[in-house]
């Protein structure tokens, strides 16, 4: 007889449920998305989406809907009726019996969590300290996939340093980006930051960020940063969709600066403020 | 209120199921192993618990207990009664409500399954076809965690190319190893593979086929190979547990030897199989 194991208790295969036999947790075969509102407005909607649809596509999750997603985010939002939220959702492929290959008629299954975020003012003005990590993910960083192991052990590694982020270093000694953020350093009237590739995020945080910028004067220069580059900028921050712009004033041990959030960044915050007031839906 | 949704169904967040929580499906924080019985007798047991203690470890996975996996991988097998079975097996960190860090009191979930494998008497008399894939895998492939997303495609353009397997070639255009098996050459008396490393599983089949090989006369050669290389080999052929060795026909739309399993894959075969008579428990 068939059977499974859930911690010590025997279950006939057949009366598995359905959750047991997720791709998501046999192989991380899913795509996720996180957005927030900024009271009561989600932020960039429509581009969270979007990724959305290129991650499901790179991975060839085809029975996936955009239309019915945004409906199902939205009654979720609105069932929730929390100003500052934090909607993750993901889909996986289906749930089958264990084979890597798929069959073309699996449902995809749809998950979302609304949880309320925690105020950020306080690490927003007072800035983080990150560490560095060798960059172990995979080589299609580009899509935002359920594998995430290299990610959470590298942030694991950053908070037994009491650090709060984790800045991944490829195998060519290059700054990728953080594990949960886009990363980015000030040098005079320049911001760096790596270039879209394979190996990074597109994120959408970064989008705006580059926007925010141009608006403040700052000219952008998309090159990827040794570790030691950095650690001699003006400024550092790391940008991502729940917190936005978050100061770096300290990088793997080193000050960064005067060791207060650098005035660019302060700047760079008030415009993606003034962005999340105008491009709420 | 926070809130969840499955598929079309909202939930309030706190009466969700915790399957629903688990960082194996939220980041893929989890290991397994997969070990097969022959005629009743399980193959390699103390190996492949040795191995998941290091993927366990690697991971800083601490809460599991190998002695109690051991005896709730027997007492499933007992009540299965499946002569010739696969037993999957994995732990996942825990569930928690999804933040990339983890707490240190968290529970492992352990789920398994015993099912019946099938007789793959057909494709190690006639052979297999593979197709190369590039290696898009993360950088600790020495660790047999819930990742498998980069396997999952590359097993999937395999497929679709009416292949059996996907050989995966890394950035330097060096073949690692199969999607889901290792990969072995013989050129004259000589057999070839990658050494292992931080890219290659350490296969507990890879160890005895190296022993076979050894008991059969072959002199062995750890070297990685380039797709070229592979092409012109005398006999190919992949290794995996649930299989043990399968020979390779066509690699890459091109017949290798005469286009049926070679006289030493058929000798290796053999010499496998008298180990699983007196190396089960």
């Amino acid at each position: 007889m068939q059977i499974a194991m859930i911690q010590d208790r025997i279950v006939p295969f057949e009366q598995l449920e359905s959750t047991y036999l997720d791709r998501g947790i046999y192989f991380g075969d899913g795509v996720y998305e996180i957005v927030r509102s900024y009271d009561g407005k989600i932020f960039a909607f429509e581009e969270h989406l979007a990724r959305f649809a290129d991650s499901l596509a790179a991975i060839q999750i085809t029975g996936a809907d955009i239309d019915r997603i945004r409906s199902r985010v939205k009654k979720a939002f609105d069932a929730a009726g929390i100003a500052n939220a934090c909607i993750y959702f993901h889909i996986t492929r289906g749930s089958a019996p264990r084979r890597h290959t798929w069959d073309a008629n699996l449902v995809p299954n749809f998950f979302l969590t609304v949880t309320e975020l925690e105020d950020f003012t306080g690490i927003k003005t007072k800035g983080i300290a990150v560490s560095t990590h060798p960059d172990w993910r995979w080589k299609r960083c580009d899509i935002k996939s359920l594998n995430l192991l290299a990610n959470v052990l590298a942030r694991q590694d950053a908070a037994s340093k009491g650090c709060d982020e984790a800045i991944l270093v490829d195998e060519n000694g290059l700054i990728t980006e953080g594990a949960g953020s886009a990363f980015f350093a000030i040098f005079g009237l320049t911001l760096q930051t790596a270039a879209l590739s394979a190996n990074i995020l597109p994120s959408v945080t970064r989008k705006f960020v580059l926007k925010a910028a141009g608006n403040v004067g700052l000219e952008i220069l998309e090159k990827s940063l040794t570790p030691q580059q950095a650690g001699r900028a003006d400024e550092l921050f790391t940008a991502v969709t729940t917190k936005d712009i978050v100061p770096v004033v300290n990088f793997d041990d080193k000050s960064i600066g005067n060791g207060h959030p650098g005035k660019y960044t302060k700047l760079l915050i008030e415009q993606f403020h003034s962005f999340t007031k105008s491009e709420g839906v």
